[in-house]
């Protein structure tokens, strides 16, 4: 039985990246004449069939969704899928999950793999990888063939599509405003690196917060973390440094490993410290004490999302021009972690 | 442009379930005639593609896994997801997932959708539903058209394919022997119903423990729970009126429910009541106090069932005659909820 040739094939074949072939097979200007030719040459020899959305589009509608997201264990996009199923579901679409893992490659392929004829359009949320290149030709050739993307939490501005979002600087300014009203003095937040959007927002929100009555801004009072599923031991030293009465965590996980850091060092919460943090899911609720969060109405984002893609696959005029970017309303849930 | 014919779109149409039109189309001897001939001439007539497995067995390979799953919001599905991904990419194939949500209409549409060219093979756990209804033709077609599938946790005796499981019975059993130990003397099970085999093979090895030490079981100890979304309630009740020292839960969202019900009615972990959950995710990790676990191993459960699926996939012999099933060994996580 013949082997599929792959993006991922031909890029072990002809030990090049992923991304290299596939702008190779799209013509970009980013690859040397050379190399393209070289892929092109190779892609044809063996029969690979590029991309043919615009093929399919011509067809019938599969009316199928594809999700590509960085992962699952997060509650946040669970609730999101939860919402994009219902919706979808209501309106007679089916949905397709594929994860990216948090790889550029793992994206690009995936992404690949779903805009053969197997979906009418994409809901997306980046990988950390792909933030931090800034390498979206993915999801350009996508649109420039008349595929929609509706992009949610993690986006970016540079590409044209509808957007489904919440007000992250407005959102963490008045976490952060919550905790000086509580009294508190001397704040820390836990954020993710610069390049992944969310946490670069809610930094800068944590930072007008505080200026705004102003309070000085230490660029030491933020903790920027890289890796996720290894990140108790800077949390500690960052918690024990700071000497902080109050912690914005960007995501319920940072803020659980706080608190349990935090009882570690033998302080109280709320008391001693203050702990407010981004999602409101499982571990918010269920973790002691529970925890005040940010709700970022993740089924609501979701089910957005799904409405938007479907009313721009069905409708009969050129919405082209009008990409929208809607603002969700996040809210505040208060509880145990905060006085 | 066209709009394809579903499944459900035929079964609105003609006002029966997709269920009889899955069945129909595949000349199920349990639809009448009648009904068969109706359904199959609509089909015609809009020119509806049957399944066509047979037909993309014969070409090339998609190098794709579909896995199709009840949901994602607990944690060991989402575990098990990332055993499959490992696995499945280390060896070139990329992973679909669909979810049913309980439910088995989705379960029957998703299936029939990504067995139509889109997959190599399945790797799945039941829907709540589909065990009710002990209805597996989506399955066995599968299956009969040479389909490979490998199905992981929910599973039933009567389709034969390959097989992902623990010993629910023995880890259950191991449990509630460790709850005796300790020197708690009456216990009570948070289940789910029956009709669930997880559900009802640990409630079996609850029940096997007690007698093997000659404690009489009474059917009172045993909460058996329909929607794990609104079980607050009955795990109050029942935990008011059994007064138990020790609870066995079959999985850690009701084991922190409990955990809050028995806190609200002043009770003390672990010294007046002891708790032990399966699943051993991140609420267990963070939950105050944290839970004693039984470690399903889903991401080795994951793994195993990719490789085997992949095994099968690319093996030169017939392999029909022979499936298996493995069963992973799971750990005991003691924590803070027992003594």
């Amino acid at each position: 039985m013949a082997q599929k040739l792959t993006l991922k094939k031909i890029a072990q074949d002809l030990n090049v990246s992923i991304s290299t072939v596939s702008k190779a097979l799209r013509d970009s200007h980013e690859i040397s004449v050379e190399t393209r030719d070289k892929i092109k040459d190779y892609a044809k020899k063996y029969n690979y069939k590029p991309n043919n959305i615009a093929l399919s589009l011509k067809n019938q509608k599969t009316k199928k969704i594809g999700i590509i997201i960085p992962e699952i264990v997060h509650h946040f996009f669970a609730t999101v899928i939860s919402g994009i199923e219902k919706v979808a579901n209501e309106k007679g679409y089916q949905v397709i999950i594929c994860l990216s893992g948090e790889s550029f490659d793992k994206e690009v392929v995936n992404m690949d793999m779903l805009a053969n004829g197997s979906i009418d359009g994409f809901i997306m949320s980046l990988s950390k990888e792909t933030l931090e290149r800034q390498d979206f030709h993915h999801l350009r050739e996508v649109l420039n063939q008349g595929m929609p993307i509706v992009m949610f939490d993690r986006v970016v501005d540079s590409i044209a599509c509808d957007k489904i979002i919440i007000d992250d600087v407005a959102a963490a300014q008045s976490a952060t405003d919550f905790l000086l009203r509580k009294g508190k003095k001397n704040l820390g937040i836990i954020s993710t690196v610069d390049y992944v959007n969310v946490g670069k927002l809610r930094t800068q929100g944590f930072k007008d917060a505080l200026l705004k009555r102003g309070i000085k801004f230490k660029e030491s009072s933020v903790l920027r973390i890289e890796d996720a599923e290894n990140c108790t031991k800077s949390i500690e030293k960052f918690l024990k440094q700071g000497n902080y009465d109050g912690v914005v965590a960007v995501n319920e996980l940072f803020a659980v490993t706080a608190s349990k850091a935090l009882k570690k060092m033998g302080k109280s919460i709320p008391d001693d410290v203050a702990i407010i943090a981004f999602t409101d899911g499982m571990l918010s609720k269920y973790a002691s004490p529970t925890l005040t969060t940010i709700g970022q109405k993740g089924e609501d984002m979701g089910g957005l999302a799904a409405a938007k893609l479907i009313e721009r696959l069905e409708s009969k005029h050129d919405m082209e021009e009008s990409y929208e970017t809607v603002i969700v309303k996040t809210s505040l849930v208060e509880r145990e972690s905060t006085p």
